[in-house]
């Protein structure tokens, strides 16, 4: 409680860029060619134009449930570029009638009834980070009425397991809260999405996010030992187990199923103890293939590093962490259990191996992680969320897309991704732009590259500009192999090429257990199933 | 081809345990009370009675069916306890009456094509190695014959990525034959089961086989990148990736659906360079439970061994590899990359810290495998599958059966299971007979328990004894908590225990999916979904 969270950027108000940072930042984006001369704000609430709410919830729903403007406001969009370019443009219609706060999964099951009886679609909302439109409470004709449901009075461990390391989480539960409570035990989670602070447990869950671990278990997928999720036909609860062989994985089923056949209330998950043996090195690579090809020989020696990413030069230089000469390579290890000397030791070898050079030196140097560019790119990592803020009121565009692929085909879908990408920026604003890329994370089989975009748009069709760029980098991730995500999710944004992408069967498939787990088709209508 | 396949019991005519072998199996069967003075041999082929196939395939698949009576025999069980004592007592009342070796997608299709219409049911068929009646022929009433699909036909390695470090390959290719084909590559798959020798791809992904690997890698299902499967509605094919997070996994859907929605026909697998480093090290514990809990803590370390199992004292005696005095920890680690000493010396602390003692030394070791305890019982676990021919015929029941639990809940569950299980023994067959435990896979939250019960039955009763145990043995693992299985899958003898372990809405799901993908509800009757 306390503090407001903006409605219009990330995070509580008060929190973001300082003066400075910014004018970094903007002077960043004119070395590319961005000259930033336009100024703006968001809107401020009370000039937004909202309709009144079209939904009155039944008496016994009334104390979990408010049509307060500031909230539905808040709740009527994530973190994606449209988003704030919407919020900007002063674009609230499709705000929710109403937020509901369940404390319990009888209080969701009615808020389902409610929902299903008026024909009002429901929105499942957890920290409300999603960057794909997977909050953003737009859903179309054919609905009396919209209802988001934040699970934000849902956020307790509820039980901690210190033999087996683990234990069971509400799906409402933000990371932050969560570790501390996992804290006097010893244990940690340690799953790190870029969200952290303002995401939840079921809404990792519920996108397949991925967290701080490079290499092994980055998907919450991996660290999930059962789940919990309420439907509009009754609740699916999997058995609690470190693994099994019994039929078609349930948690697989729920994992990814972004709120669209229910909402998770809660799940077993996998701990591990607090680690407290770190090491952290830095290499810089004249290319940026050069380097690929030592976090594919780190991947595939079986060291399993916490941390493997690579930076290149133009995503160091658009964060102020590098001159835009050079290609970085982060490699961490990590172990509450013993040192990992031996371990870094044979990584370094590898990174030599493919002309690497050291940017950070590890050895005896427990800072190494704040130290040089590794520090430098750290800073402007946990800073980026609130970039965006700064930049939509100038005008500027500045987006992301993660994907996957295989090592085999690295170098020519990097090549073709790029290519298309710039592009469409250079038909849909008259400007070069720049596209840069880092691994997120990296698999022995292939790495996920991780592009971001930044554009000179024009206000006035700032949205039509993003979606002629989206489109032409979708078309071609999908075009090439990859897959239209690795860890953000399919939302709306993404719901096209996901169709093109997974098997239609398995569409046919999940339409029809949408039809039976949601009957009245009210679930986050137009995600995963349309 | 050249050597016939035992109808009767495991691997080809030929194989099996000499004399010496099979004196010694008894003499130990002896020491445990099971007292074999019976003796008796298999039915030969021409004694079985077999009903005159009711099915006559059309004219375009004459060419790859075959209604044979060897063949009809051979692929009328799988390698059960209830198969091994059916075949013996000469039931083979519901043998296929035609068995199919397509050589494409297209003939399955076709056999698909041809069932529906004639109202037949059809048995996907890999290596014939199921222990849980997967591919046993017995589909009740409501057919009007039964079509085994053999896939041996489409056994073939396609392609190898060794820049990816991955191979496509096709679903009836068994253990041997595509390691064999990988081989020039340097690269391997690494699955071993203990079926291994005759057990194929395609039969692995469909029942969630559990390899080689203890730890980390240990189901096949985290060595897919992408699946097809051959269903009767059409083909559903997920796309190759190291990794995705749109929405639930099609690959997870299909992985585990024994041949209930589909044939899987091939897929892309994650490939390992092969081990030149190779270490293991064997460790006696007086106590169980305190070498549980040295797998626990080499477990819990992220050190990742390729092995880490314990044998009980009984299971020790009983394949005559130990006293019945104590415990044996097994530990190997291997990498094609870097010496694993650093990982071994920190294994063998854990180990020496829950009063662990040296059976086989690792140290300047490289034969430490085939040494001691540890050797003597590598070799036994060689030759378990051909034991129960030896077996059955003298009226012993011996059977075995896996899950998983978490660590917390370890020993209660192992007393209530053992407990259960040696009462169910003693009422069936009024003898005490014998209860064994090893862990064939851990994981940092909870080993995977493999359980063998031994027992002196009586012939004509077998089945029935052998029934009552099972469930017993099989309440009391879904009582207490764990998995009706965490690697042999369903099939038919744990359909029962899987409808009470998945959530209801899940069952309800599968349901709902086998009627879009199998409509005419053809494909293996009775498992997964019935």
């Amino acid at each position: 409680m306390g503090r407001l969270l903006k409605y219009w950027g990330w995070g509580h108000e008060g929190d973001g860029l300082d003066s400075a940072q910014t004018r970094e930042l903007l002077e960043t984006f004119r070395t590319l060619g961005i000259d930033v001369t336009d100024d703006g704000t968001f809107p401020s609430l009370d000039t937004l134009s909202l309709v009144a709410s079209r939904l009155r919830p039944p008496q016994a729903l009334s104390t979990i449930c408010t049509s307060d403007r500031y909230q539905r406001i808040l709740h009527a969009f994530g973190q994606s570029q449209p988003d704030s370019i919407r919020l900007y443009q002063g674009d609230v219609a499709h705000a929710p009638d109403v937020v509901a706060y369940p404390k319990t999964a009888e209080d969701i099951q009615a808020l389902f009834d409610w929902c299903g009886d008026v024909g009002a679609a429901l929105i499942p909302f957890g920290g409300g980070s999603s960057v794909v439109g997977g909050v953003t409470s737009d859903v179309g004709e054919g609905y009396n009425g919209i209802v988001t449901v934040d699970m934000s009075r849902m956020n307790q461990v509820l039980e901690i397991d210190d033999v087996s390391h683990a234990a069971r989480i509400q799906g409402g539960a933000r990371g932050p809260s969560l570790e501390a409570a996992l804290k006097p035990s010893g244990l940690t989670l340690r799953h790190f999405p870029q969200s952290f602070e303002h995401s939840t447990f079921g809404g990792w869950v519920a996108t397949r996010s991925g967290g701080h671990f490079a290499t092994l278990y980055t998907h919450i997928d991996d660290l999930i030992q059962s789940v919990a999720m309420v439907t509009p036909a009754g609740e699916m609860i999997s058995r609690r187990l470190p693994g099994s062989g019994a039929g078609p994985s349930p948690d697989r089923f729920m994992i990814g199923s972004e709120g669209a056949l229910g909402i998770i209330t809660e799940g077993w998950v996998r701990l591990q103890r607090r680690p407290s043996f770190k090491l952290t090195a830095g290499f810089r690579f004249e290319h940026f293939f050069d380097a690929a090809k030592a976090v594919r020989a780190v991947a595939q020696a079986g060291l399993f590093p916490a941390n493997v990413r690579i930076v290149d030069g133009v995503e160091l230089k658009v964060n102020g962490a590098g001159s835009g000469g050079f290609t970085l390579m982060v490699v961490s290890f990590e172990s509450a259990d013993h040192p990992v000397e031996a371990w870094m030791s044979r990584a370094e070898q590898c990174c030599r191996d493919h002309g690497g050079t050291i940017d950070v030196d590890w050895k005896d140097n427990p800072e190494a992680h704040l130290q040089g560019t590794v520090g430098a790119w750290r800073e402007a990592f946990i800073r980026m969320p609130y970039n965006r803020e700064q930049l939509t009121p100038r005008g500027i565009i500045s987006d992301t897309f993660e994907t996957a692929i295989t090592w085999d085909r690295l170098e020519h879908f990097h090549h073709a991704i790029c290519t298309a990408t710039k592009k469409a920026i250079l038909e849909a604003t008259g400007n070069p732009g720049a596209v840069s890329c880092r691994f997120s994370h990296a698999y022995p089989d292939g790495p996920a590259p991780y592009f971001a975009f930044h554009a000179q748009g024009a206000k006035g069709v700032l949205l039509e500009q993003w979606r002629a760029i989206k489109e032409a980098a979708s078309d071609a991730v999908i075009r090439e192999g990859g897959t239209i995500t690795h860890h953000h999710a399919v939302g709306r944004d993404h719901q096209v090429w996901y169709e093109r992408q997974r098997p239609s069967l398995f569409g046919d498939v999940l339409a029809e257990a949408k039809k039976q787990l949601d009957p009245n088709g009210i679930l986050n209508p137009g995600v995963i199933v349309r």
